[in-house]
């Protein structure tokens, strides 16, 4: 079939990327990184270079108005962008919000949605500079752009990991996707378990400081940030460094609460922990001499060590470690804005 | 009222804009314009700054898919981000595309709309490095930030103009309104004619040859784009720089198609050159002993000389003279997205 006759639904969003990755360099000498990774990455300028991301959050497709508090959304619209800047190991700085508002929007959510955004701006000492206003049709389209820095040399990319690298979670996964599935209706839980579930889907945390601590350690290969789903990302690692993966299914960290909720309920914790997306914690890899030294750095600073859980191939796929020692295939990828989950 | 309880469409654009500006600035060493101008700057590095700026265009309210090839609304989508590059007298140097994507839109349409960004950044030598990608429920959305580059001191802000400047415009005004009202059926025009206004509103060009002219001869004091209309950002200069303008009606400059068809149809053609937006021309000011030397520079590079409509005054307010000699203050302002026009 014609390329062009396909629906973008028949490609899926990483093929549709594919298919305009080419031709895109005009005047490239200052681009260190183009398309292809958390953030593109344009410099240096003295030892420095820019890190500069854009991710959009769509009414009915990344939240309902319903379903989430204006202030955190307004944080969270920030956060994932934060993330994809903590991804390659730098410093949020600068701060873009194009918004789209349906005219009947009251004020009062549009100055908590900005609440939001300036509260996590506050924290993490990022300026807002600037952006666009618009109104909607139908539904609210926020798409934020942010603008870091770092020092050239301590940028990680998702290309750098070799064979024999271990492979390291920030923090607890699937949290946040059992919050989407608590917001749908999908799924139910006892008041107290079910806050820790939508805060981690509402209230996602970039992981700066850990980002920080690795990045400035030099003894990380690569690095992603989960919001696609561990899957999902580890490939993106894996396509760039030409690799592949194993990792150990047991060995994936999970929260008390999802070991409560996934014990009563009858079902499998380690499926949302290796498919559910919107975690935001780092994904990074690092040569097994140097995993000793950067677990000492985490504990001279009392930050959670990172959890190890497994390491790349030589082979292409990702394989998942059973328990009793068997391996096989992973099959399920993360989330693909075009194809139906 | 409470402004909580208002709606955004009570408060307008600029009003909503306005309530958001505070307290946007947590590190701002580096921060040479925030908030406020058509694009952000941030620098120096050695000698230069990175100006930064962010649009969206919506479908229903920037555009309808059938009545613009899908090729130009991607050109367009970048000429109006390079366009506010050009206010500042900048150079444009990466692109971020972010957009959301009805599932059923065929991939022949985006390819389209992709190769038409490509085609005016191969035009302007600039780097497409990156962007979002989503579904959308309702309708395609584009949101296009922009990185460009300038010598620090020669920059061109808003603020900046001094009561006897002289007001320029770098070409013909009210082509894209007469386009626009062409396309909603609101006006009709014979064939050729038809073409030409269509033209100015679906392919606007960026004036970025006459910025440069303009900003590197440091003879001009201040600077915008016309996208809302000649007096809204008219009055964007004046409020910045704190001053008034009065501008001389019969010297706006109408392309010969537009002095036709309003003769034709006899309908007044300046009420288009005062009122209509997305001309994307230059509007700036230049001190009155600078004009002949500023007109040299584009005479000696064949470039056709901006045309002088105006004065900057000490009095606030933008009065429009007659051609009588009496004058009345314009009250009609451009566009405002929670307006209805």
């Amino acid at each position: 079939m014609n390329q062009d006759k396909k629906n973008i639904e028949d490609v899926g969003e990483f093929g549709f990327i594919r298919s305009i990755m080419n031709d895109c360099l005009r005047s490239g000498g200052d681009v260190i990184q183009a398309i292809g990774d958390d953030c593109a990455v344009i410099g240096p300028y003295g030892g420095k270079v820019l890190l500069i991301t854009t991710d959009l959050l769509i009414e009915d497709v990344h939240f309902m108005m319903g379903k989430i508090a204006p202030v955190h959304l307004g944080e969270k619209a920030v956060a994932v962008n934060l993330s994809d800047i903590a991804a390659m190991g730098g410093k949020p700085r600068h701060l873009f919000v194009s918004l789209a508002v349906p005219s009947h929007m009251a004020m009062g959510v549009l100055r908590s949605l900005y609440d939001g955004m300036k509260e996590i701006c506050r924290r993490y000492r990022v300026n807002l500079l600037g952006g666009d206003t618009s109104s909607s049709p139908r539904g609210l389209f926020i798409n934020v752009t942010v603008v870091g820095e770092a020092a050239k040399d301590e940028v990680l990319y998702r290309k750098g990991a070799s064979p024999g690298d271990h492979i390291c979670v920030t923090g607890t996964l699937g949290d946040s996707a059992v919050g989407l599935k608590l917001l749908k209706g999908e799924l139910s839980a006892p008041r107290k378990l079910r806050q820790v579930f939508i805060d981690a889907q509402s209230r996602p945390a970039p992981q700066l400081k850990k980002a920080g601590l690795i990045a400035q350690s030099r003894l990380a290969t690569s690095m992603i940030d989960i919001s696609d789903g561990l899957v999902s990302d580890l490939d993106h690692i894996c396509g760039a460094s030409q690799v592949g993966a194993r990792i150990f299914r047991e060995r994936l960290p999970l929260s008390r609460e999802m070991r409560t909720l996934c014990r009563t309920k009858r079902i499998d914790p380690y499926s949302f922990a290796i498919s559910g997306g919107e975690d935001y914690q780092l994904l990074f890899t690092v040569p097994e001499r140097h995993v000793g030294e950067l677990n000492s750095l985490f504990r001279k600073k009392r930050i959670p060590v990172p959890v190890d859980i497994g390491e790349i191939t030589a082979v292409a796929g990702i394989a998942c470690v059973w328990p009793d020692g068997s391996e096989s295939e992973i099959r399920e990828k993360g989330f693909d804005h075009f194809r139906p989950s």
